[in-house]
C-alpha cells in the first residue's frame, strides 16, 4: 500500500495518524509485503509531515510487512540527523524497512525550508545521500559540502560511540518516477535502487522499466523486472457493482474528483493516462473503466493480468490508500480479497 | 519520568524503543503527568536518536500523560521541518505535549552534523527557535538567517496550505539547566519557558530557581515556583532494604557505576553533588544515602519533604528512567507507589 495519504483535508492530524497506523496493521494482517508512507509539510491532501512517526507507531503492532518512507525528501532534513534516525528504525523494525527517497516536487514544501525554487533540489539530494551512506559506515570522517556539513566522531579515549550502522549492514533504497524517461528512475537504475512507477497511464509502465533498465545496464548492473513496483488505484468487493459503488461513493472517488483529477489536468498529466480520451470529458465512469482497477476478484485479476500482458509486467503491485475512515470494513475487506483471491488468480494466469 | 534513556549499551535499538514506549504506558497508568525522552545521535547510554519516534509510538496507548522531547537539540534539525513535525505531534497527542529544547552539549553528537566545536550552538538554537515560532503562525514569510533559510508559502490561487498551527495555538516550551547560574535557565526565564533542574546536588535546586526567577522578573514576567521541575533518581519498594537492593542490583546502580559516576567525576560535577564528601571515596552506599532517593514510601516521602524544606521546593518531581527490562515488575511497582503512596504523603507534609 502507498499511504500518501489521500485523506480529506478536514481530517485532523490525529485522524490521519490513526488511519495510517491502523492501515499498516490491516495490511500486515492481510499479507501485504510493503507499506509506504508519504512526506509533505504543507499539502492538505498528503498530510503526513514525517513518515517515521507512522513507522515508529506501527512497528510494534505489525510482524511481517515492511514499513517504508515513500519518500523522505532529502533536501529538507539534515542528512546526518536523518541517517542516524533511519538506521535506528531499520533496527526497530528488525529490517522491515525500505528507504524511499525523493528530491521534493512541491514549491510550498520547499518554501518551508526557504527554497524559493526547486532547481537545486536534485543536487541537494545527491549530496544528502552521499552523507547518509558515509554516516552508515560509522567510521570517522568530516565532510563540508555545498549544502551541509556532516561527519562521524573520532574515537575519544575510553568512550565508544553508538554503533549506528543499519540493520543487516545496509539500507535498501527506492525511488519513484512519474514522468516519461524519468531522470529519477535513471538515477535509481545507475545506483541499483528499487524502482517505483507512480501511476501515469499504462504506457508509462513500460517506459519506466525501460528507462530504469537501460541506466542500470549502462552502469554495469543486472536488474530484474520483478523489482519494479507499480502503483494503482484498486478496490475489490464481492461483485463488480458493489466495488464500483464503494469506489465512487467513498474515499477513492472523493480524492480523485476533488484533488487528483484537477491536479492532473492542471499539470497536463491526464492525457498520458487516457490517451484515447478527451480530457475535458473525463468523468467518474471514465475513471471506473480506464483508470481505477475496480470490481470483483475475477474482474480485478483479469484487468491486472491484461495490463501485465500489455506492459511486460512488474513484481509488486502497490495500491493507493484512500480515506475510508467512516466505513473501514469494506475497504479492509478489499485488502483481504486482494491477497486471498486476486493474487492467487494472477499467479495462475 | 525522564527517559534519557540510561539503557545498558548492549541493548538493541528495538529493546530501547520497546522499553521507552511501554514505560510511557506504565507511567500513564500510574498517574504520572509527564514523560520526557532524550535525543542523542552517538551516545551508547543515551541512545534514542529522536524522541518523536517514541512519542508517536506512545500516543495511541496513553490517555493523560504529556509526551515531551527532553530535549530536541535545535542545531541538529532543519527548524522548518522540525516545526511542522512538532506541531503535528501536538495534534496527534491532543495537546499532551511540551517541547523541551536544548543546544546540544556532546561533541560527538555535534560531529554528526559536521560541527567541530560547540561554540555556535547557542546562536543556532536561538535562530532555530525564531524560525519555529514563525512557522507556527502559518503566515507567509521568507527568512534567510545566519544558519538556515525557512519560510511559509504565499497563497496560490485555488490552493490552500495545510494549517500547521499547533494544537491550542501555541507550543509549551521547556529548557533544562545543570550548571550554577545556568545561562540556559536565564534564557528560559526571559522567555517564560518552563524550567527543568537536572540533578547537580541539592544546592543547585535553589540556585536554578533563583537564576530562573531573576531573569523572568527582569523581563517583566511573573513565574511560579510550582513551574520548577526537579529531576532525581527515585526508587520505592515496600521496605527500605528491598528498595536499596533493587537500586543497587538493577539498572540504577548499573547506570551510575558504569556511566554517570565516571562522567560526573571527569567533568568535575560530583563535588557539587556531594559537597561534604571526598569524591574519590564515593561508593554505592554514598549514592544510596546522599544521591538517590530510595526506600519505603515513608522513607522516600520524608526524604523528598526534607529536600523541599531545605531548598524552597518545586512543582514537578521527575524521576530518571532506568533499565529494568529484565525484571520490570518491582520497577513498575515503584512508579505506582510513587503516585499512590509517596505523593499523598508529600502533599500532607
Amino acid at each position: 500500500m502507498f499511504q500518501t495519504p489521500f485523506m480529506r483535508p478536514t481530517r485532523s492530524p490525529r485522524e490521519v495518524f490513526d488511519w495510517a497506523v491502523t492501515q499498516a496493521e490491516e495490511c500486515d494482517r492481510a499479507g501485504f509485503t510493503e507499506y509506504w508512507i508519504g512526506e509533505h509539510a504543507t499539502m492538505t491532501y498528503e498530510s503526513i509531515p514525517n513518515p517515521e512517526l507512522v513507522i515508529a507507531a506501527a512497528a510494534r503492532g505489525t510482524d511481517n510487512i515492511k514499513l517504508c518512507p515513500g519518500a523522505h525528501l532529502l533536501p529538507y532534513h539534515h542528512p546526518g540527523t536523518l541517517a542516524v534516525q533511519v538506521s535506528w528504525l531499520t533496527h526497530v523494525t528488525r529490517g522491515r524497512y525500505i528507504l524511499g527517497i525523493g528530491a521534493g516536487a512541491y514549491p510550498s514544501d520547499a518554501a518551508i525550508r526557504g527554497l524559493s525554487d526547486l532547481s537545486e533540489n536534485h543536487r541537494m539530494t545527491i549530496e544528502a545521500l552521499e552523507i547518509m551512506q558515509r554516516v552508515w559506515k560509522a567510521e570517522p570522517f568530516h565532510f563540508e559540502g555545498e549544502y551541509w556539513k556532516a561527519g562521524y566522531p573520532e574515537p575519544v579515549d575510553g568512550h565508544e560511540w553508538r554503533d549506528i550502522r543499519p540493520y543487516g549492514g545496509k539500507v535498501d533504497i527506492a525511488m519513484a518516477g512519474l514522468s516519461p524517461n524519468s531522470p529519477t528512475l535513471q538515477f535509481a537504475g545507475r545506483n541499483g535502487y528499487l524502482p517505483l512507477s507512480v501511476y501515469a497511464g499504462e504506457a508509462a509502465i513500460s517506459n519506466h522499466w525501460e528507462t530504469y533498465e537501460k541506466a542500470a545496464t549502462e552502469a554495469g548492473l543486472t536488474v530484474d523486472r520483478s523489482d519494479l513496483h507499480v502503483v494503482r488505484d484498486v478496490l475489490v468487493a464481492e461483485t463488480d457493482s458493489e466495488a464500483r459503488r464503494l469506489a465512487v461513493e467513498g474515499g477513492m472517488g472523493q480524492a480523485w474528483l476533488n484533488y487528483l483529477l484537477p491536479v492532473y489536468k492542471q499539470f497536463g498529466l491526464l492525457q498520458a493516462m487516457l490517451p484515447d480520451h478527451d480530457v475535458n470529458e473525463v468523468d467518474v465512469d471514465t475513471l471506473l473503466d480506464h483508470v481505477w482497477i475496480v470490481g470483483s476478484p475475477d474482474t480485478v485479476a483479469e484487468k491486472l493480468a491484461a495490463i501485465r500482458e500489455r506492459t511486460g509486467g512488474w513484481g509488486t503491485t502497490m495500491v493507493y490508500g484512500h480515506d475510508y475512515t467512516e466505513n473501514p470494513e469494506p475497504w479492509n475487506r478489499s485488502l483481504e480479497l486482494l491477497t486471498s483471491e486476486v493474487a492467487p488468480k494472477l499467479q495462475e494466469a
